[in-house]
């Protein structure tokens, strides 16, 4: 079965927008072992729109759009899919109620506008998959030809949930054997060190399959068994799995698909009966809002500082006016007192604390704009580390932040 | 003159990788005034290669092929755009000398394999553009139907400086109209009602052209006019930027493109010579994040605090007790203390507190899952604002982060 992925958007072919959705969906569809070949975007533009679809059609069993589905008058995705599927457009009483509750539950300013009932035609036939994050209802549409059109809203907060609650199923039983897979993610291994270490299974891999996803700080690696039942395919899988905890031992933070390092870790603290507590600098509260990302972090963390001055950094952490003086802000030095200072204030069993130099400004020769310190107090022992990252302003913050995570988990789990 | 993109490469089709080359080459055609219709991305397959660059140069006038330029068996760009041109591939003696070079400059310990002589191949009547960051030339071929295709590296560290040195004064010298734009910005209203307030401007739209952006929190919209030259696109799209401050007035807060709402904040803040710091609950360091992703945001913000736990709120803000106890921790009594409280903490002259339910716990039927209180002291008042956001814990807390900016702003701009 082949599945062909076309993004709606004008704002993705004036580039204002990553097609995150492409990556996210054909990732998701490769999981599912379905074959994707071809992926592309259009505009907002009706015939440009219509002539990719039909081509799609033509060529794939099932065809996932995204985008478009918005209650302006520039989004026409549901309006060509019901033209080039010879359908209606008609209310649906069901996605009224539920755009009516959804703005009911907002009592902000924001009132129902004319143009928001356009959310609930739907051609008439079509499956309607409830948005349960917005007021765009998916909608899964079947021609007599037995070709599928698939329409997804496009905000990513939105598209996945709507995809892993209910198009992910939907497309696992049109499957003649089903594909089951599992996730082992990886930290503190660099993407080509860790793809260097698999070669060999890569090279050998028929069922299952093996398949790296690089991500920030990461290594997420896919196994993918094809199997008439889960149990024959959990079979499959559990020698390469365990090959893979023999190479990467404890860098491997979790097996499990939906779980994030932050929620390794919280997971990881709470086990332990700790809290933990952060002192940033350069990357100023994202650290923090990356534990606090977890639902129920509130368990092991109470409270933070962002102390970006050196006088703040005095003030709330105690770092002496003398190691500032001596060693600089940025330092090994300051990160280590950042780190006791905060475990100490925030009367915290361990500490996170990053002092760096995010860029594009404040770098030097000897310390150059993506140099970061990060310091890790655990439980009266302190580890500092120095990285430095290569990219912009954003991404040395978002490396930092994993990074930093990564030395708490190593010195957690060494306890 | 239009443009179409074709992003070759199978990891792209898998979602090993976002495509990020895409939404680079996007930006940068349409900020050359170039019409870009189509982009597609198809995996290293000759026959599914042919077919997507035969349908791009049916309907567009210049193909950009970037990937599959390797040196590899599996990388067939080359290979399948001389055959669609009917060229031979000839060697190049240039680029063959230059992939020596390269060689010896870079890997002085590797020896050159045989299938590197494969980039030194190019088809027949090429113009070849040097790459100055990795061996693959980019190439230059044009049909005799006046169609053109563009072929560049995958590698983002190669295709940006090669279009940037190279490609774009190509493209610009084939140019006689010039298309532009500028970005106006709006923060505080919805996208439906935004939409709505200009329908009638986009009625009747034809040079230039209004379109709406719907981002977390802010609806953009970009007006864009098609002239010989940048003062006559000024002076097309000045009356259409005039009506829109007209309907939105304040609410706009930049017309820069580039310009994020946080740092218009931060800007307003230097030029009236204010400080502020952050409390936040629910957030978690992500509003203070967010402050600090703007680049010199340390001269208007010294210190912030992460304030989980009622003892925190108590100790580091100075909230009473007997606040929390009657009004609870998510209330706008405990916000507007808590933001009247880090302000003193931290001497500055203007502090934003967020504490709210992120979810998907913790809500009840008097305080639901979403509700969110910002308060926000500027120079001695303050003022509270209620929100219920309706999306996931991760949505909830961005559009509070969002709202808490925007009620910033208000205050700044009423100063």
């Amino acid at each position: 079965m082949t599945v062909e992925l076309i993004s709606v958007g004008t704002e993705i072919l004036l580039g204002n927008i990553v097609n995150t959705n492409a990556a996210y969906l054909a990732e998701k569809i490769a999981a599912l072992g379905l074959s994707c070949y071809h992926q592309s975007a259009v505009g907002d533009n009706e015939e440009r729109l219509e002539d990719a679809l039909r081509l799609a059609l033509s060529r794939s069993d099932i065809v996932i759009l995204s985008g478009g589905l918005g209650p302006t008058k520039d989004d026409l995705t549901k309006e060509v899919t019901a033209k080039v599927f010879g359908k209606k457009l008609v209310e649906d009483a069901h996605t009224k109620e539920r755009i009516q509750a959804y703005f009911d539950r907002i009592h902000t300013k924001n009132k129902i506008t004319s143009n928001n009932w356009k959310q609930a035609l739907t051609p008439e036939g079509a499956v309607v998959v409830d948005n349960h994050n917005g007021t765009a209802p998916g909608l899964i549409l079947k021609g007599e030809n037995g070709k599928t059109a698939i329409l997804l809203p496009g905000p990513p907060n939105e598209i996945k949930p709507m995809f892993e609650r209910d198009i992910a199923p939907y497309l696992n039983r049109l499957q003649p054997e089903g594909i089951y897979s599992k996730m082992v993610k990886v930290c503190s291994v660099g993407e080509s060190r860790a793809e260097t270490m698999v070669a060999d299974i890569m090279d050998a891999q028929t069922n299952p399959t093996l398949a790296p996803y690089a991500k920030t700080g990461e290594v997420h690696f896919r196994v993918t068994a094809k199997a008439k039942d889960e149990e024959t395919a959990n079979a499959l899988m559990e020698p390469m799995v365990r090959e893979l905890y023999a190479r990467f031992g404890d860098k491997i933070y979790t097996t499990k698909e939906h779980v994030t390092l932050e929620e390794a870790i919280v997971e990881l603290l709470k086990e332990k009966g700790m809290t933990v507590t952060t002192a940033e600098s350069c990357t100023g509260g994202l650290l923090a809002g990356r534990i606090m990302n977890v639902a129920g972090a509130s368990a092991v963390y109470q409270e933070g500082y962002i102390t970006y001055s050196n006088r703040a950094k005095e003030k709330l952490l105690g770092v002496s006016e003398e190691t500032l003086r001596t060693y600089g802000a940025v330092s090994a030095e300051t990160a280590a007192q950042m780190a006791e200072g905060a475990a100490k204030a925030a009367e915290a069993d361990a500490a996170l604390a990053v002092t760096g130099i995010a860029g594009p400004g404040g770098g030097s020769s000897e310390k150059p704009v993506g140099l970061v310190y990060v310091g890790c107090f655990v439980k009266g022992r302190v580890r500092t580390e120095e990285f430095i990252f290569t990219g912009n302003r954003e991404k040395n913050r978002d490396y930092a932040v994993v990074r930093a995570l990564t030395v708490l988990r190593e010195e957690l789990i060494c306890l």
